[in-house]
C-alpha cells in the first residue's frame, strides 16, 4: 500500500464545534445512560411504524445538534447520513422537510466515521464552514430486516449483538477549539469467511486489525500514544479476536482499547449477548462519552475506529461470508499543528 | 439558502483521468450501443444469481478502468461505489479481494454524481492522487427487489421506467488534461407526495429542477452556456415535468435537456415504457458518451444533474411518499481558470 492510502492527515483539522446523542430505554439503562443528551422512553417515538420511529430518531437528534450548535438548517453547507434500513430511509425520511443538502452514506455500522471522514475533509479541503454527519440504528427496525419478526421470539445465540436504538450527529467546522479531527484511514474489505450473521463481531475484526495496524504504522505511533482505541462495534466476542490479530500485528492494545458494542450495555443485567450494534451505537457513545472527555482534555488522543459488517439477508441466504470494513479517525484535544 | 450551498467551486479542479463503461444486451441494442467499453451478451454474467451478476458487472468495469488508466488497485487513494441492492452489495462484493480503500454511497440514482463530487472534493481539497467512482445497476435484482419476481410477468405501467444492466466508473486525478470537474451542488431532498412507485420519473423531477435552478442562478449562467444540461434518469414522463418546472422557474432548458433514462432505449423498438433508470444508468451515459465528448471539445460544458427516488418497498407499503434528490457536477472542457 502507499503512504496515502493508509493515512490522510487534514491539512487544516477542522473542530467538531457541538454533538448529539439519542438513546432508547434499554441504553438508557445501561452504563452510559447518563453520557447521552436524552433518553426516549417510547421505543415508538410516537410513531405508527418501527421505520418511521427510527426517522424521528434521526429527526430529534439533528434537532438536537442544530440546538446546542446554535444553528439553522440552512447554516449547514451539507450532512451525510446513514442506516442500516434498506435503501438507507430513516436517514431520507428524517432530513425530508429540512431543506439541508445531503449526501447518503453506507458503511453499515461503520458509517458514522465515515461520515466524520468527509464531513471533516470537505470542511478542511474544500473550506466549507459547516458539515455535520448524522446515523441511527433501532433495534426493532434492524431485528425485523435482519432477523426475525418480534413476534417470532427467536432464541438469541451467544455471540449475538443487540442492535442499539440510538443516534449520534456531530457539527464540524474549521479550526476553533477542541476536539479536532487531526487525520483518519479508510479502510478496506476483510472477509474471514464468516457466514454466521450471528456473528458480525467475528466477521469485523479482521478490517478492524487490518485498518488500526495500518493506521499506527503510517503514523509511527504506538497504542500507549492513544488514551484509547475504540472500536464501535465488535462486542465482547470481537474484541477478544480483535486483541489476538494486533498481537500478530505486533501491537498489544489491552490497556487502551474500548469498544463501545461492549461499553453500552452491562450484559449480565440487560441480557444482551456479546454487546451492542448498529449504526447508532458508536455514533452516541463517541458523541456522548468520548467528545466530551476530549473537549476538557481529560483524553487527549481518541482513534475511533468504527467497523461495518457489509451483510444483506439475501446474500447470507446464498450462502456468501460476510466482508466487514473499518475507518479509523484520529479525535484529538489538539491539532497537532501547535508543536 | 447560502451562497455556498449553492454552488461549490473546486479550488483546484481536478481531471477525470479515465472512465469505462459496461452494459448489458439490452442497453447495447440500443441508440447507444457502441458508446459503451463493453456490452456483456449474458445478463448473468457467468453468476449464479443477480445479484452476484450485478457485482460481476462492477468489477469487469473497475478492472476496465484500471487498465485504460494504466493503475494498479494499490495506486486508488479511495473509491466510492454504490448500488441499489439492499445494503449496497453489489459494490461491497465487487470490491472485495481488491485491497481498495472503500467508501459506501447511498443516493438511489443520483450514486454515480454523489461519489464524483466526493472524489473530484477528495482530489481537489485534500490532495489525493487518485480517486475513483463505481456505480451500478441490473434489470433482474432490481426488478425483484423493488417490484415483482421476474417470472410472475407483471404488467409494466406506462410510466414506469426499466432499471438497466449498466455500470460506469471514472478516475479523478489532478488536473492534467480535460475533461475537468469545476463545482457541485448538492441536493436537498424533494418530495412531490407520489406515492406510485411505478412513477419515479415524477417523484425525481422536482428535486432536478431545484438543483439545475439553484446551481443555474448561484453561477449566474443561463441554460445556453452548457452544452447539455443532462439528467439522469427522468425518463419521458419526468423529462417533460422537468421542462415545465424549470419554465416556473424563469428557465427554458428545452434546446439542451438530454435526459440518460429516454436516451438509454429506443421505447418503439424495446418496449421500455418511459425510459431507462438505475444508478448504472446515467453512470454508463456520461462515461460512454459525454466524457469522450468534452474530452475532445465537441462539447466544453455539461451539468451533469443525477437524479435518485430515495424510496424503499417498505415505505411504499406503509404509504408514504417518494422523496427525490438530485446532485449537480459541472463536467468541462477547460478549468474555468484559464481566462
Amino acid at each position: 500500500m502507499t503512504e496515502y492510502a493508509n493515512l490522510i492527515h487534514l491539512p487544516k483539522p477542522p473542530s467538531i464545534a457541538a454533538w448529539s446523542s439519542t438513546v432508547g430505554k434499554k441504553e438508557g439503562d445501561g452504563p452510559l445512560g447518563k453520557c447521552f443528551d436524552a433518553v426516549e422512553p417510547d421505543s415508538r417515538l410516537g410513531q405508527q411504524t418501527w421505520e418511521q420511529a427510527e426517522s424521528e430518531l434521526q429527526k430529534r437528534t439533528i434537532r438536537l445538534l442544530l440546538e446546542k450548535s446554535g444553528c439553522k438548517p440552512q447554516d449547514l453547507a451539507c450532512l451525510f447520513a446513514g442506516d442500516l434500513i434498506n435503501q438507507c430511509t430513516s436517514s431520507t425520511f428524517a432530513i425530508r422537510g429540512s431543506d439541508i443538502p445531503y449526501l447518503g452514506l453506507f458503511g453499515a455500522c461503520s458509517t458514522f466515521a465515515e461520515g466524520l471522514l468527509l464531513a471533516a475533509s470537505m470542511v478542511s479541503g474544500m473550506d466549507l464552514p459547516r458539515c455535520a454527519v448524522l446515523t441511527s440504528s433501532h433495534f426493532s427496525s434492524a431485528e425485523r430486516q435482519f432477523r426475525f419478526p418480534l413476534s417470532y421470539g427467536g432464541q438469541r445465540t451467544p455471540n449475538a449483538q443487540w442492535t442499539c436504538t440510538a443516534a449520534g450527529a456531530a457539527l464540524l467546522t474549521p479550526a476553533a477549539k477542541p476536539p479536532y479531527v487531526r487525520g483518519f484511514c479508510i479502510g478496506r474489505i476483510r472477509d474471514a469467511g464468516i457466514t454466521d450473521a450471528s456473528n458480525m463481531g467475528a466477521a469485523m475484526a479482521p478490517a478492524a486489525a487490518d485498518t488500526i495496524a495500518r493506521y499506527l504504522s503510517a503514523t509511527r505511533t504506538s497504542p500507549a500514544d492513544y488514551d484509547a482505541i475504540v472500536t464501535g462495534d465488535l462486542g465482547i466476542v470481537g474484541s477478544r479476536l480483535l486483541v489476538q490479530l494486533m498481537e500478530q500485528n505486533g501491537y498489544d492494545i489491552r490497556s487502551v482499547h474500548r469498544d463501545c458494542g461492549v461499553m453500552m450495555f452491562d450484559p449480565a443485567r440487560q441480557d444482551t449477548h456479546a454487546g451492542g450494534s448498529g449504526c447508532g451505537c458508536s455514533a452516541s457513545i463517541i458523541c456522548g462519552y468520548f467528545l466530551p472527555r476530549l473537549q476538557c482534555g481529560e483524553m487527549w488522543n481518541v482513534l475511533y475506529a468504527a467497523t461495518g459488517a457489509l451483510l444483506s439477508p439475501i446474500i447470507c441466504q446464498q450462502g456468501e461470508s460476510i466482508p466487514g470494513i473499518c475507518h479509523a479517525v484520529h479525535l484529538s484535544h489538539e491539532t497537532g499543528k501547535e508543536r
